[in-house]
């Protein structure tokens, strides 16, 4: 089966923006066995959205549509798929109502306009959005479906995931397609391929995509069988020896994060932990508060973005900050180990580093950044240099420190 | 004149590659004033490619193709555009030499099936590669053009600018586009939206564009005229209207974010800023530690999750959190002025409230978020309930309390 994909938006075709949500309708609909023939971005032009429908439709027994059904007059998707099927479009008072109810348990009034959003193309299912405004819809055609997604990233997901994924999997003819999901942290991403090529190149089933993303390595072996035994069997032969030659790089085998696993390791042990950020700003708090349930063992933390705050909030020492600088083993320890003794946890992180564009001030290249860590039997830190720009940089440093504490929780290096 | 950009390759529909080819295609061809219509990616297919190649350029002046040249069966694009214009495909002896040379010059012999990139469609010019061995091609029929460029950028690139620039500039007619660019926060997309349509709704020049993302509103006035003395006239026009009704909701013409806004307005007021957060865990640290040079302003913060830290870190009455809850607005006040008084910075956030996915044992209902403000004269506090998941809550509310920084710092509300 094949399907075709088109993002909506005029603002999809200026100089800055990507349809990146074909990404990851790629990915789910290659796990279905099904591939995708064709992507295409369209502006806010009905016209010229309705002649795209119709000759996708006639040709691919899938079309997925991203964008264009919120509320708004440029929002063109409901209208250019019912002229392409010559349908009409009905209003559908549930979902007025639906409409009206979320907005008035934000306290807000629903402006007039938002109704265009309880309009669906004659015969269609809806498909509810748990994450916006924006409903989705189902339309059959002559033996081909167009599913009419919301833009926003995280709306098409949740909605491809519970609505589109199970209907997909009852259209698509049975096979077996089984995933050994690796994630690896602490190495770069040709590293991490001179390192498994040799062993994944001998086969083209189980297939190996690596993905890099932010410091965070993601190996993705699919195998596609007759029967679940065969797909096993397969991931074992390959996945076996790339485990081995990973070795304790590999953090995660069910997908977690980084911040889960070392979560899941500190709620095990029964410990807290603290942080202390300088050139992260928040960062890595943000990272272990993104979990729901962290209050559990993230005890709380500190942004000392200056020296002044670094001596008076985690009591550093001005005198070792005026010897070794700000960007030094030294620090990062006294960091880690004020940021401990003041919330009492039963551990603590510190960041401390030139995450540029300039050093500031600090006798150190751009990219310096040190990684402290402090618990009941002493403090340490390590150092790694980081190319790219400043969010990379602060991006690399968090990952690295998360994957300080995993390590130290699991009695390693 | 509109423009249609076709990038051919299967290797571009899968799950980990994206087409930036036309990025740097969209931003040139709106320098020369022609605007992107449509986008599209086919693969390595020559029927599917040839029908499109036909249907751009039914509807379009221009068409680019990027990909597709190399020497090898699964490079179609030649094939494909000979196809949709019914011509032949025809050798060209100057082309195959050229090739033979360039291999020689690399001591290398030429495969033999390096000759398929000598064909030139019917009719068509040869377009001179000098980074690589595919040679483009610029093929008109009927009043549009189609160029044939290699899908490699550094090619891509310099076979654009040596041989298609100048040839489209003389094509096109003269024109400039001239954008107004506001950046808004505090209100909803489709209340913006109700708001100033019944402005720019009157008009198709300037279009105007409204993108939305993370609780930050951006409008794109583009205007296309004769002279930019026109141009400009035009946006006054329709901006000046706009901007009368957003009023303070406008917080950057020069497409500065909201904090490098609220940075460059803390540092004329020569005044420091700290932050304490509980929900969103750091998350506001980082927005203001994004900004290079954030130390002039940046005092510091305290990432407070639980209520010992509250009570411990800033000072917060636990009487207080045990009357009124984490989440309420005599907390996030007692907040905002404890991180003030730790920080000695002239004013001070603080963020409170239930991100989600439950209400952390709080009696308040999920996205239920306090902003508090401290500062010389005292300290307030505003609440605000969000709708989404845990990460949509979050960001929204910092966006919130970036924007009372910016109001109090205006002096307005």
């Amino acid at each position: 089966m094949n399907a075709e994909i088109i993002a909506v938006g005029s603002e999809l075709l200026t100089p800055e923006r990507l349809d990146t949500n074909s990404l990851y309708l790629t990915a789910e609909l290659n796990k279905l066995g099904v591939e995708v023939v064709a992507k295409a971005v369209i502006g806010d032009d009905r016209d010229r959205l309705a002649a795209a429908v119709r000759a996708a439709m006639s040709r691919s027994e899938i079309l997925i549509l991203s964008g264009g059904l919120g509320p708004t007059e440029d929002d063109v998707t409901r209208d250019a798929v019912a002229q392409a099927l010559d349908r009409k479009l009905v209003f559908q008072e549930e979902i007025a109502a639906w409409l009206t109810e979320r907005f008035a348990k934000a306290r807000r009034k629903m402006a007039e306009i938002n109704k265009r959003q309880a309009f669906l193309v004659e015969g269609a299912g809806m498909l509810s959005n748990d994450r916006g405004t924006a409903p989705g819809q189902w339309v059959e055609e002559s033996g081909a479906v167009a599913m009419l997604l919301p833009g926003p990233p995280h709306e098409l997901k949740s909605m491809f995931e519970r609505h589109c994924i199970p209907r997909l999997a009852r259209m698509v003819p049975k096979q077996v397609i089984r995933t050994l999901f690796l994630r690896v942290t602490g190495m770069g991403e040709s590293d991490l391929d001179e390192l498994i090529a040799p062993v994944y190149k001998k086969y083209t089933n189980p297939a190996c995509t690596i993905l890099a993303a932010h410091g965070d390595l993601q190996i993705h072996l699919r195998a596609r069988c007759a029967t679940e035994a065969q797909a096993d069997a397969l991931l074992a032969e390959v996945g076996g020896p790339i485990e081995q030659l990973l070795g304790d790089r590999v953090y995660s085998r069910n997908g977690d994060s980084l911040e889960v696993v070392v979560g899941n390791l500190l709620r095990e042990n029964h410990a807290t932990v603290a942080v202390a950020e300088s050139a992260t700003g928040g960062m890595l708090g943000e990272r272990f508060t993104s979990v729901p349930g962290s209050s559990d063992y993230f005890a709380g933390g500190f942004i000392t973005y200056t020296n002044a705050m670094k001596a008076e909030l985690l009591g550093v020492d001005p005198q070792l900050l005026a010897q070794h600088g700000a960007v030094s083993r030294e620090t990062a320890e006294a960091m880690a180990v004020g940021a401990r003794r003041r919330t009492n946890a039963t551990c603590a992180l510190s960041i401390t580093g030139a995450a540029g564009p300039d050093s500031g001030g600090e006798n150190v290249p751009v990219g310096m950044m040190w990684v402290g860590w402090a618990d009941a039997a002493g403090a340490m830190a390590i150092s790694r240099q980081f190319l790219g720009d400043r969010q990379r940089i602060r991006t690399f440093t968090v990952q690295m420190a998360l994957d300080v504490l995993r390590r130290r929780m699991l009695g390693r290096k």
